[in-house]
């Protein structure tokens, strides 16, 4: 029997992260005077250990001790041959994805969470805000607060909070407090309320009350949590590249294609950015971020300085955006409901080192279907999107003829996202694209920033 | 560090399932006119090769390849040490847990599905019909069917039906069908929703319906599928013992004691049953299966012949009962409300080598939610009645200051399940106590069978 999955002990969790700052240079965030930052303008949102992680460039960062003891709990993860898929697709790729989905909350996340909560901790923090969309960060963040005996408030997307009742269950499970955004416990919440009671929300309104509430807490013992976008966050992920890249050595195997789904771009960076490292060093692989199309930040959107939330409490941040005050249309992959792209990722992508693609739902959801009935795993309907592509670079692998070797983030399982399912088949499912008006509407938020701050036109 | 997980490799998957028929002796399933049946009798229900495993006494059996490649995708699945919980309660006991939970559908089921989906497939069966109750059963066979191009329908009873909708979606994701029971589809729904149209339905209704949809199927190419309470089940569950003892040898433990919640026995049996053929043969083990205090089947039932549902398709099995038209309360463990008990588990009971435990429900979610805060994992309703015993165990091994080995069966996840966890934290869960009353009329249907069938008074 041949075997499908390539498990590594415990022994074997990398015991670095990788920078991807030492081997790239970046735009410096600016404040709002539209000069650049110091690390000490993010104290009163991070701990400072954080905010040394942020900006260091050292090229390798020790993992500690009590983070591995808690990601020992479901690491190493596996990587997985997908003999079923392969054959369901009649191609000759072989195709490997690594399963983050076996985490407790059930996705990629707490890989972040776990280090953030611990760094806080240390830092004499007790008590840690976040916001989340689709509540895969939520629910991660508490469950890495119950590690640390830290407490944990969680400003989630209305929408979300009202269609996916069991998020807030799982993180009051940990122990974590959960309120639908926007709320009146922030003056960012209700000055948005007291113009649209009925708004159903965004992640970047969710972000501003986030930050609103750990900055205003006189104790000083609050701190904020972001579950993405951020080069920290790039950090503790790349555990998931760092591992598969052992794993893949161990069967003697090297990948022509690497795919992820990117909302933030944590996962897809997780996996990818060990190695684009690589690849910066001369190898040839094709790295894709993958979108959906109604959320198009690095297909169509212009490179820019922009804020990480509505309210603009973030410093400008050099990204691929559609606008700090972009609401996306509801479609079904909360994750990818975000207007902007993590910086490193951004920069990549304007360096050509990644080439993003946009899939639509349907063709998400239908890759997600039939993975589900190959490979037996239901997939959160952001990683529907990363098998979207894979689905296409395997149909292309078989046009040519050519054995291509694809890996791709399994980043989460769709378990507590089966309302999505039940949509699809009852056929409730629509593609959503962007009009050209929506965009031009999207770009005008530029237009109140500082300077010009347009760093890269398409 | 010390190591928190054993992990196996796929080719360390045991290669046959251990039959404790082997090693013990049952009394023989009754007809309707009282008299033993033989294997033909079941024919109709079930393929004959599974009905070869469910009458053989063979105590090795040879796991097919083919079952081996889909059981890969999860497993072996890990042994855990649970040193956050050891610390939280203080005690000197080294505490184990085997995590069933990562299957797809995130418990133990589908080790039986899986090759009862593939005996009916070498059958020639198209399409397997079954009941569920909580829905772990009836996600646990679509997902097995999917992985065989089988047709699955599944009855759940209503009342789990209407609380749980996610199953059901579970199920459609793998292309399985699922319909609330008592149905209209058969005589046995008809006359029950005739008499009482508001009825929530029961698990013994729900097999009932099932087995008539299988055995009026006139091309022959259906049959019936039960989840657990049958010999061939139990066979099937055992890979967890023998991965799990393999485990154990790697870091040169041994249990003390062993620890399982039952329903109708299949996880604490799969665990058990392996260490149950050492204790057979000398070793020093306490083996504790759980039950609710509202559903006390082990601990508080005749030893009887009884029929496995409601409307009386079953042949008589010898087993712990509460009679077969008994309705447990409604307490939120749907896994545990059964009325009788896998026959080879009481047989067991009744020889002293098992020692039923009985938990409340509140102290079984007390223990899941320390858990939960602690290793991290978020456990299924069934799931905690096993632990509160494990609590119980720790706690006496602390007062007797003794370093006992407690292994228990970390069955399923409770993601699925997270409306029970709603239900306990705004204090709406309470405890049910059967009345003496309630023992006297459930014991009364047993008046009707062919022949006085006392096994075993109390």
């Amino acid at each position: 029997m041949e075997m499908k999955k390539v498990i590594l002990s415990e022994d074997e969790i990398p015991r670095k992260w990788y920078n991807i700052l030492a081997d790239i240079k970046m735009n410096p965030p600016l404040g709002p005077d539209g000069n650049p930052i110091g690390p000490e303008a993010l104290a009163p949102v991070f701990p400072m250990n954080l905010i040394e992680q942020e900006v260091s460039s050292e090229r390798w960062i020790d993992i500690p001790e009590e983070v591995l003891r808690v990601l020992s709990i479901w690491r190493p993860s596996p990587l997985v041959r997908a003999f079923a898929l392969e054959k369901a697709l009649d191609t000759p790729a072989r195709i490997y994805y690594k399963n983050e989905s076996v985490s407790p909350p059930g996705s990629h996340k707490p890989n972040t969470a776990v280090p953030q909560a611990y760094y806080n901790k240390v830092f004499g923090i007790e008590r840690i805000t976040t916001e989340t969309g689709a509540g895969q960060w939520g629910s991660a963040l508490a469950f890495a607060c119950s590690q640390f005996g830290l407490e944990c408030k969680v400003f989630m997307v209305r929408v979300s909070f009202d269609q996916k009742p069991y998020r807030k269950s799982m993180m009051e499970a940990w122990g974590g407090k959960c309120v639908p955004s926007p709320s009146m416990e922030t003056k960012a919440g209700r000055d948005i309320l007291e113009k649209d009671p009925d708004t159903p929300g965004s992640l970047g309104i969710a972000i501003s009350e986030a930050i609103e509430a750990a900055v205003s807490d006189e104790t000083g013992k609050t701190r904020y949590s972001l579950g993405s976008v951020l080069n920290h966050v790039m950090l503790h992920q790349t555990i998931i590249g760092l591992e598969a890249k052992k794993q893949l050595e161990k069967i003697g195997e090297y990948p022509d294609i690497i795919i992820g789904c990117a909302g933030g771009g944590s996962n897809f960076a997780g996996l990818a950015f060990p190695f684009v490292y690589d690849k910066i060093n001369g190898k040839e692989i094709d790295i894709y971020p993958v979108e959906p199309v109604a959320c198009p930040t690095m297909t169509m959107a212009p490179f820019v300085y922009d804020h990480g939330d509505t309210a603009k409490y973030t410093p400008l941040l050099p990204m691929y955006s559609l606008g700090h005050a972009f609401v996306p249309p509801p479609f079904h992959a909360g994750g990818l409901r975000y207007h902007g792209m993590a910086p490193t990722v951004s920069q990549l992508i304007t360096e050509g080192i990644l080439e993003p693609k946009g899939v639509t739902q349907l063709a998400a959801f239908e890759a997600g279907v039939t993975f589900t009935r190959t490979e037996g795993i239901i997939p959160a309907p952001e990683t529907n999107h990363a098998l979207a592509t894979v689905f296409d670079e395997a149909r292309k692998a078989k046009e040519e003829g050519k054995e291509k070797v694809i890996l791709f983030n399994f980043s989460g399982h769709g378990l507590i996202d089966l309302a999505a399912y039940d949509n699809y088949f009852s056929g409730g499912l629509k593609n959503y694209v962007l009009t050209q008006e929506e965009m031009l509407n999207s770009e005008k938020v530029f237009k109140d920033h500082p300077k010009p701050q347009l760093l890269k036109s398409r």
